[in-house]
């Protein structure tokens, strides 16, 4: 077995968009332009954390230690609980009035994580009872063709949720095309508007994304104070570290996002209370990264080439768990941690979508 | 004369929103929701940063001393040339088209800090040869009196940009009202879409809210690098702290927020490579929250009582300027420092709306 990243799955929370690097001018003298401030999407460049620099020397390869103190946050138990009220509140909808939730997902190419993570989701929907719906397009399609796909299900009444699997061919434009399902049926959370509303305080998400607010979850299940402690982010994902920032924020979280060009993230990631990871990079976080007793919530799902599996390869965080077992209170493995809580709250969002739609309220 | 804060103008850029405090739950237990995470709104509470522990105990009276070392980031000067060359485009554009940009504010109530700001933008709009609009309503008046006011300027083509004057009295729904502005005229960045399209990677914001693009404006001017620098953020308004550290983000800098919550915030802020503070409170941050060398801007207005001034107040930031003059590298003055540069961004974005409505590309 060789602690190696595959290319395979690596993208699914890979930091993205933006092409172009800018050098920002450093110079004062006044610009012939009116302002220097450039386009933002031309500042934007790949988050990438491959540098050598940011990755760790030595291999993290000990074995679980004896003086283990984390808790291991049960992410597979969690989720299986909120699950299985989510199958109860389904059955009683249909039982009231004849209806259940319906997800609809568009999948464009046949990229095998994708095809994993379509295939759980479409299980997962089944088993609490929402009916599930796929469309699947050539890897080649037009933008065009996307953007029908998904105002067919927007403008359906018998679709409630509406997910594009991500990321799209890279000759598609990922952010004009989220734009395209409708808000209500936005379950994923990353319509710019839905964005928007979870940045600004006093506005309310129609949908909140679902890795972070399934990170929320496992920290309230928890029993962990989020309130007045310092929070980091490691990357900055429009999908992931972006609205796992602004959640932390409007938890009033003291938060810091680190990206790939931060110096000195050791010693930023220190000072956590809190700390999230979503960099996509094995073994990234050590635990010389952690300070004692920080509750360590790994997003990574890297998968490592592995002959001994069924499949080839096993997954694992961006976390060195092994270190941070000994030095954080709480942690979630990889996997069992985040990534069962991720298809919950897509579960969890489609219900919603669906009472809202159907106007059904809770009883319970 | 008293170094205590008058009411007046103190909520110009208060953290906003928000009222109801959640206690949020710290059981571990299974509840009998689905869920545990509460709605957003409901954990919003008020950012205030009057607690005793937050503010210095010994008042920031050191007259300036002679071992200045940081530069003085002239605000005024920066935004003059600014808006000399907006003047020149928008004597272009009317030499071209016949048509000058057109801004439409609108003032509820009669707050003297916002009949203050309201003049200025007035005074600064016409000497650039940019038409100003006023609609006045009564501080008492309905919520669908102004989106009725808003409404119009939106469908109006002889408008171009928008502005609402925050704050807007207790009894209107800020957030509401302000999704009334239409998109294309939203010059104050504040849409929520807006800002959605401010945080996401990969997407473009119609405008950037002016005080932040201000000052990342004196930050390029100044030859100050952002990229891979620690930037703090003090206070998360919707209106400068919120856009702010998205704005830093965008360029590269690793950015901490900082809220009245904050544990150990002069420590925090000691890291900052970059500090940009818009507390609200006089004083806040002393030389010793500044790490060496590091450039200040200090978005803080706040009067202060004084009697030998015309007014019987003059302003101060949240910065005790005398002590961080001698400790960081550059720093803004207040008044004359962001001040200036956020009347200058609103032009810009007000001829940038024209620009964009009227098809009008520059040449220059």
């Amino acid at each position: 077995m060789k602690r190696r990243a595959v290319p395979i799955g690596a993208a699914l929370h890979s930091i993205c968009s933006g092409t172009r690097f800018l050098s920002l001018s450093t110079s004062g003298a006044f610009s012939h332009k009116t302002i220097k401030s450039p386009a933002l999407s031309s500042v934007d460049i790949v988050d990438s954390w491959d540098s050598t620099s940011k990755l760790p020397v030595q291999p993290c390869t000990q074995k679980l230690s004896k003086n283990q103190t984390a808790k291991i946050i049960d992410g597979s138990a969690i989720a299986e609980g909120i699950r299985s009220r989510i199958a109860s509140e389904v059955r009683r909808m249909k039982e009231s009035i004849g209806r259940v939730p319906s997800l609809a997902a568009i999948l464009v190419g046949q990229r095998r994580d994708s095809l994993t993570y379509v295939r759980n989701k479409t299980i997962a929907s089944e088993e609490v009872g929402i009916k599930f719906k796929l469309t699947s397009l050539r890897e080649d399609c037009t933008e065009s063709e996307v953007c029908n796909a998904l105002c067919r299900y927007s403008e359906d009444p018998s679709v409630h949720g509406i997910l594009l699997q991500l990321p799209l061919p890279q000759h598609l434009d990922e952010a004009k095309i989220l734009s395209f399902i409708s808000l209500e049926k936005d379950v994923d959370g990353f319509h710019p508007l839905n964005i928007g509303h979870l940045a600004m305080q006093g506005m309310e998400p129609l949908f909140i994304p679902c890795t972070p607010k399934g990170c929320i979850e496992l920290l309230l299940q928890s029993g962990v104070e989020i309130m007045g402690k310092n929070a980091v982010v490691i990357g900055r994902s429009n999908i992931v570290g972006l609205p796992m920032s602004l959640l932390l924020q409007r938890h009033h979280a003291t938060v810091t996002v680190l990206d790939a060009l931060t110096k000195n993230p050791e010693k930023i990631a220190r000072e956590a209370d809190i700390l999230v990871t979503a960099a996509g990079v094995p073994d990234l976080v050590r635990g010389s990264w952690l300070k004692p007793g920080a509750v360590v919530l790994d997003v990574g799902t890297n998968p490592i080439e592995d002959c001994t599996s069924e499949h080839g390869y096993h997954l694992v965080g961006d976390v060195c768990f092994e270190e941070a077992v000994r030095v954080a209170s709480a942690i979630t493995p990889v996997p069992g941690g985040v990534g069962p809580m991720t298809v919950a709250m897509l579960l969890c969002n489609t219900l919603e979508a669906a009472k809202r739609a159907l106007n059904f309220t809770t009883t319970c």
